[in-house]
């Protein structure tokens, strides 16, 4: 479990709503996408499974109890507390937009109306968890678009920030467009389709370019990529050349891609193997590859790593969990924070969607023609929906690209929300 | 286990040497820094405690075989490959330098000397986990190097990519030097200091601020760290003085530091409170730390988020792990890669530091007066060397912080080295 996968704040808080009485307030807290990741309009959100599985199976065990009972902010905790950590469950409601969804700058995620503690505690995991693969979803989006329908790669676990994000990243990059991952955990874990053939210390492991090539070929037949810039590109790909099929094509992973794709499509078509394909990796993003297609480099698939691991150019987003409503002893009063660049919207909102335009209001509102976007997940502490194969979202996210967001999408504030906002 | 963390082409190319009678040649691997992050000109090695679980902990279950045994790369697999996988085990030699390790540009992290395939399969895990933890060392060091001796606590997890990276990031960030984390788990499984007491949403969940105060004040006594910026931060201030101890201090988390943190020193010592601290936190790290410093801001210390737990100007860095030698029936082959930009020595090498010099040179060379840097970790499969606790580590780390290393260490190469390189 992962109860204490959180910021220390969040339970020294606990303990202090429950000293003060406060564990049966009603709390609504809201997760927003306040400021887009840099040089994005939109995003593609990721990662609410993990909101499903955390918070369902959150519990404290006796030893992270006996840990918490040694640290200082817990020394004067009111009679009762650790039973009630004890106990803890999750017991609250959860509205959330489907994985897969685009959204746009100011925009909610999800909200959770729970026991003030039980919303409270939550905030740290689910930043991070939502954030984390929405970035890399995001990032994908932008990959695979430049790639103008070819295939794109995830191959960046080595760079992704631990190797078990890069199982969830390559979830993420599958969802935001890719046509698979080198990831086979990602594959095992979520049935995406996994690729990958040999690396540089294949050819080096050798005797000879020739016996490497001749022995993958044996393995992999017509799945066989030969990596080719080990030593002389030119010189690897007259090598393959003359080896024949079977043969999928041959990767560059290094040089001018442009000069060196043109000239080894040169090698290949004159050797009658005009079906092989040519593959590019190595510090490839969206940027890179628009380019190597406006110069008409025949490049027929793409690897993408460290810049859509660790989404490098935007490795971060302002998305905050805020507490917007909260119900003490039958009152509710709605809470907005006023601090400089930093202010939130009080109340519970929903998102409701229209083709052309998106309309922020309160939770409770209706808006004829439109889609609300945040949806039942979890009410009650129980699942209410059945969480769709990694599939499905990805067709989500691709339907909700098309066609492409080139410009962030209008949206307006209902008028009870102005109403609200004014007040609060 | 973990062995499937890793990309498909470590495992095709694992069936492809066992196909080709290679999986008793014994191969050495190199993981070198091959490029500094970006705007860095050392790095601090963190993560090595993962190196050890992983390679310890290399198992394939029968589920993983059956996951592997259904995809298209392992069709024509070699007789005996899936007996050899289901008995997998690392039984090779690792030399790597302690965790805490200030290294420099192209100096060798580790390597590893094994049968090939027990060499190739780990690359993926071990250029993530040790580049990751090794990065948010190197922030960190940056960052309380800018604070001039104040304390920064790590306050990253809602920003790491994945709760659970947050975890390991808050120990890098520890070793780096930062004074704690606010991360919970990470003190519970690491030891590492925690620290927090409130965020914005305990004031608003309380009818007024003065009630959130004292109800902070009751349950944390001296340790109370009084969050001013809800709403009028010198209002908050005001009423912080007016209730008076026991008080550790308060918190600024927006607007502008310096006005601000003038303003309330003001305030808190014309009440007398002249040891209550003051601390920063939102949106900072070295450059922002310095310049606050320099605008004489009475801040005494401060929290680090986003910027340290993404290691956001440098979220990556070029690690490579690359293939040194081969012994294929006793017969020893030094390897190394010649693609443009991204050549490799041959060679399993050896850094030898002195004080004011490294010299890099092969693995079995001996040069007297130096440390020789890479020092046994496993042998034969198994740990020989004492894993460190966190807290000695990072006095490593600090120790090798001290002096500052502002300029990079000067590094030559030995003759038998260079006389190596000409030959392959």
């Amino acid at each position: 479990m992962n109860a204490l996968l959180t910021d220390l704040y969040q339970l020294t808080m606990a303990a202090g709503y429950f000293a003060a009485g406060k564990q049966q307030d009603t709390a609504t807290f809201e997760f927003t996408v306040r400021r887009l990741p840099r040089g994005r309009n939109f995003v593609v959100i990721a990662g609410i499974h993990r909101v499903v599985e955390y918070l369902l199976g959150l519990r404290f065990t006796p030893e992270e109890i006996t840990y918490l009972q040694g640290l200082p902010n817990f020394r004067n905790v009111a009679p009762g507390f650790w039973e009630y950590l004890a106990g803890f469950r999750f017991t609250g409601d959860v509205f959330c937009v489907p994985e897969g969804t685009v959204l746009f700058e100011g925009q909610p995620v999800l909200n959770i109306r729970a026991p003030l503690i039980e919303g409270q505690l939550p905030e740290t995991f689910l930043l991070s968890a939502v954030t984390f693969e929405t970035l890399i979803a995001t990032k994908a989006a932008l990959v695979a678009h430049a790639a103008q329908g070819r295939d794109v790669v995830e191959f960046g676990t080595r760079r992704a920030h631990t190797p078990e994000a890069g199982v969830l990243g390559a979830r993420a990059a599958y969802i935001g467009g890719c046509a698979g991952t080198s990831n086979v955990l990602a594959g095992f874990r979520y049935g995406i389709p996994v690729m990958g053939t040999s690396a540089h210390s294949w050819v080096l492991a050798f005797d000879s370019e020739r016996q490497a090539f001749t022995q993958l070929q044996q393995l992999l037949g017509d799945r066989t990529v030969q990596l080719i810039d080990t030593y002389d590109p030119l010189e690897a790909a007259k090598l393959v050349a003359e080896l024949g099929g079977p043969l999928w094509g041959v990767r560059l992973d290094s040089g001018d891609f442009v000069q060196q794709s043109k000239q080894v499509r040169k090698i290949l078509d004159d050797a009658g193997l005009t079906s092989a394909k040519i593959m590019a990796s190595g510090d490839l993003e969206e940027h890179k590859i628009e380019e190597l297609l406006a110069a008409g480099a025949p490049i027929d698939a793409f690897g993408v790593g460290t810049e859509l691991a660790t989404s490098a150019d935007a490795p971060n987003m302002g998305a905050i969990y805020k507490l917007v409503e909260i119900e003490s002893q039958g009152v509710t009063r709605y809470t907005a924070k006023h601090s400089p660049q930093k202010s939130t919207l009080p109340g519970a909102k929903q998102l409701f969607r229209y083709s052309d335009f998106d309309l922020l209001g309160l939770h409770d509102e209706c808006a004829g023609g439109s889609e609300a976007m945040l949806k039942p997940l979890i009410i009650g502490g129980t699942l209410v929906r059945e969480m769709p194969d990694v599939a499905s979202i990805r067709r989500r996210a691709q339907e909700n690209l098309d066609p492409w967001p080139s410009e962030p999408k209008r949206m307006g504030r209902s008028h009870a929300l102005e109403e609200l906002e004014k007040k609060y």
